[in-house]
């Protein structure tokens, strides 16, 4: 068995070390188009901020490692130019010789990875103008951000985006972040991303949303970047992070099929259109397990496990990838949002039917302290209570919520089992009832009517709201901030308040998180009322309106 | 619908609170013993050691905001003294006016709790010994620790005996920690305790396993502890944590069911031999869903659903308690411990058949600064691979991997489901192969029959190995400390060493933690020799052998 494989990072090195575990006698190529294998992507821009301080963190194993303890045949600086899949043979350029020559498969894995996308803008390939893929770009970007420059300016706040924000920041050189959206960290929903655009603003970043650079022009100093809004702007670097684009040309010119997203197909085997070549990682497209949709999936972990499962696969194995859930998480300055499943809206696109919670939670009991206060969101199906996404953003503790959700979104848990999760709890770690039991015990309480609940877009929604709006607070907390038109009864004078609201009219309660609310809709529903509560009550209410 | 509630704290609480959710019209009295209702009965250590600053920081909510809130008949200071189940009554005394009157119910529930264990040692009356349940306990507790005291003394290794005990320290007290067991944190495996001794004694604590006291005696300063062993310990304070018992006195002479550990018996309703008396909390037996088998869970997560599970049911509902997993969870200087599901000594004792693994990863990327490492410990069925227990100790990281795991157990999920999990990754917060993934890699290794592993108790055990035992790491790893009798051939030269090994003798490879061992072994088994992994390597060595 000759196994050649094209790629040598995530998913290409799992995928050779797979493949020597399984079998001793297999010859084993690994063909890098860089100068090094396996290294560690997702710390680059830590490297940048020197957070990470040593280059050599980065590189995760070398080519001689790989040699000595996996007997790999590791060709570095090694570019496979064209696959010949009728004769399984491949044509590999050394690149610094500049020969080229034929080798032979019997199984090909690609994992060639995902490029980063320069905008068509005029003056893109001006020096000053980086993206960030592989150590060679971060060598240049770090020579350039430790040459003492004045300011920094980053195209794109997707997660990359962010990471290199955060670090510049670190460093202390005053930088802008331009998004052409009207959110940063596109995957989610815009609400959940507003703490960290607050978080990077309150440390100084000028993060501008909803604008673009159409033109740079090169100055004594730096560049000069042209703004979409009519304005310019004096930088002295740009970092380009607007998104990847599949390396899809190699498996393209064999005839090899191409996903509707633009990534390499694959079956769940992840054996592409030609049954003797297999493909991995950023240039390949899974299917969502939830969405159902195909897409590009840009994350170390399903590459990881697809190298793994290409191997077993490629040796004779019946081993299955499952599809991705999109789990992601960013930390940007001491706060971190996070993401797993569908978004709301992904689903709203998906024309799948929903509903969802919003709860304020701290990361653990209240009474002990340095507990962190955080927003979960969380989407499921209205009907069955099938668990469908859920979002995270704030302090510590965030991670191990979006993980739980992940985990019952796999085994396909409804709110109902979140309702009876069984998690660690001492006051250092979390509360007697954990933000996810209390994640269930809304959404369950939504399910058996026993929690009838309004999305606070009802009342943001242009038409405005026909419902009377009641503010369950205590007077201090009205006077502090309310909804427009809101009438406040704290919940502990409701009862014999009652005379003082309308028969005829829905009554909109809310509170500042929920509960409060929760607890004022029982009150009126059981006095002969027609009250819902608006979900996530006045901190929701304070991210969705704008 | 008059609701009759005995006890106020955990699960007392949440009934009454849900209870009133569910219904405006109740007559709802809730009557507790002592002078507050819903304490932080978690957070009373932390106290002491000045952890938690404020004692008002302990009192969750007031018999006043019940009242108010809740519109509650919030009677404290009140005890029941016998209930007719009869003509459903019960009989009050004013613990103030000594008055004694009858109340009548038409559905109770009993939240009695449990009351900590006091030894029958002479001398245990003694001023200046402890028990911690309540406020009023840990107020004397205060009051004590804050007069400059120059020793003191907890007798119990559990864990609320280690939060005593850390506070303690916290507060620069030197202590001694005496646990009659050979282990601390009874419920978990001893191997898996260690760690958590050594950062005790690490820290100053003075603890002494296998010991017991035997007699007490007051001294000018204090007490004069004589111990099991033969010798005495002078000490200023002994604080009593060597358990609890369910309070089932009231229960028992109204002639409801008792259960075989002691606790009062419930269906899945909490409903008790009694249709109109329900039984939540410390105080009734539970099943675990893992083991079957019924026992005393005292944790305050469970006794609030059960609280909630228990006022749906009074009220008509069908709410049904699944049972516990017994997931738990300490701090202890910086150090955590945690557990879920069944212990390895639970599954041995209950005759189940299971396989383990042991891990030894760090709670995020090793590139990024601030990784912490843990131990990880699964126990599985070994035809299945359904998971059955898992248990952690180190630093960051262990209650976010036991939670997942807790999720795990309770959908019932696999090994091999493990190895699918897409969680978080950015390097601040896991890593791309998860501490999870690899316990499902390394799980679902052994049941293919890719990864046959031996246990280290074969070679731990008295009768010795027959193995030939291989440690693969580097000469300098050996040198410092290694099996008696392993030869050493490093992972990257075995492939060139085969020769010096035998093919009529099995070969047990180790390295560090398991992954050079693994690979050992799949070298080893495809070049005709017969060989297992020491699963764990040297680092679960340590920890097993004594």
């Amino acid at each position: 068995m000759k196994l050649l494989i094209v790629g040598g990072v995530a998913g290409g090195a799992s995928a050779a070390a797979r493949a020597r575990r399984l079998s001793e006698d297999a010859e084993i190529i690994l063909v890098e188009r860089g100068p090094e294998v396996s290294f560690a992507n997702c710390g680059l821009p830590y490297y940048i901020g020197g957070e990470i301080k040593s280059r050599d963190k980065l590189v995760v194993t070398t080519p001689e490692r790989l040699r000595t303890r996996f007997t790999l045949d590791v060709r570095t600086q090694s570019n496979v130019e064209s696959i010949d899949p009728t004769n399984r043979k491949v044509r590999i350029k050394n690149l610094i010789t500049g020969d080229v020559y034929e080798e032979s498969y019997d199984r090909l894995i690609l994992a060639p990875g995902a490029a980063p996308v320069r905008p068509t803008i005029e003056g893109i390939d001006l020096p000053g103008i980086y993206t960030l893929r592989n150590l060679q770009d971060v060598d240049r970007i770090k020579q350039r951000v430790d040459g003492n420059i004045k300011h920094a300016t980053v195209l794109g706040g997707g997660f990359i985006g962010l990471e290199v924000a955060e670090n510049l920041n670190h460093l202390k050189i005053p930088t802008t972040l331009i998004e052409r959206n009207r959110q940063l960290l596109g995957p989610m929903d815009a609400e959940m991303t507003k703490p960290i655009l607050q978080t990077l603003r309150d440390h100084g970043v000028d993060v501008r949303l909803g604008e673009n650079v159409v033109k740079i022009e090169k100055t004594d100093h730096g560049l000069r970047l042209i703004l979409g809004s009519g304005g310019s702007l004096e930088t002295s670097m740009l970092m380009v992070g607007i998104g990847v684009k599949p390396e899809v040309s190699l498996a393209e010119s064999a005839g090899l099929r191409i996903g509707k997203s633009g990534g390499i197909w694959v079956d769940e085997h992840m054996r592409t259109s030609d049954r003797d070549i297999f493909a991995v990682g950023d240039a390949i497209e899974i299917s969502h397990v939830v969405l159902g949709e195909q897409s590009i999936v840009l994350l170390a972990g399903p590459a990881n496990r697809q190298g793994r499962i290409a191997a077993d696969n490629a040796l004779g194995g019946d081993s299955r990838y499952r599809g991705t859930q999109g789990t992601a998480i960013v930390g940007v300055l001491g706060k971190t949002a996070a993401m797993t499943g569908a978004s709301e809206k992904a689903l709203v696109r998906a024309g799948r039917a929903f509903r969802k919670v919003y709860i304020h939670p701290t990361d653990h009991a209240g009474y002990y302290p340095g507990a962190e206060s955080m927003t979960l969101k969380m989407l499921f199906d209205p009907a069955t209570g099938e668990i469908l996404g859920g979002e995270g953003v704030g302090g510590a503790g965030v991670d191990k919520r979006i993980d739980i959700l992940a985990v019952a979104i796999q085994a396909e848990m409804t709110v109902f089992d979140l309702e009876e999760m069984e998690l660690c709890y001492s006051p250092q770690y979390g509360s007697a009832k954990d933000p996810i039991n209390m994640l269930g015990f809304v959404a369950a309480g939504m399910i058996r009517g026993q929690h009838p609940q309004t999305d606070m877009e009802g009342f943001l929604s242009s038409d405005g709201s026909t419902d009377y709006i009641l503010d369950v607070r205590t007077q201090e907390e009205f006077d502090r901030g309310h909804l427009p038109g809101a009438t406040n009864i704290s919940v502990d004078e409701l009862r014999s308040n009652l005379d003082r609201l309308p028969k005829d009219q829905r009554i909109a309660a809310y509170c500042q998180v929920g509960q409060r609310g929760y607890l004022a809709t029982r009150i009126l529903n059981q006095s002969g009322f027609d009250a819902v509560n608006m979900g996530g009550g006045y901190k929701t209410y304070q991210l969705l309106a704008d």
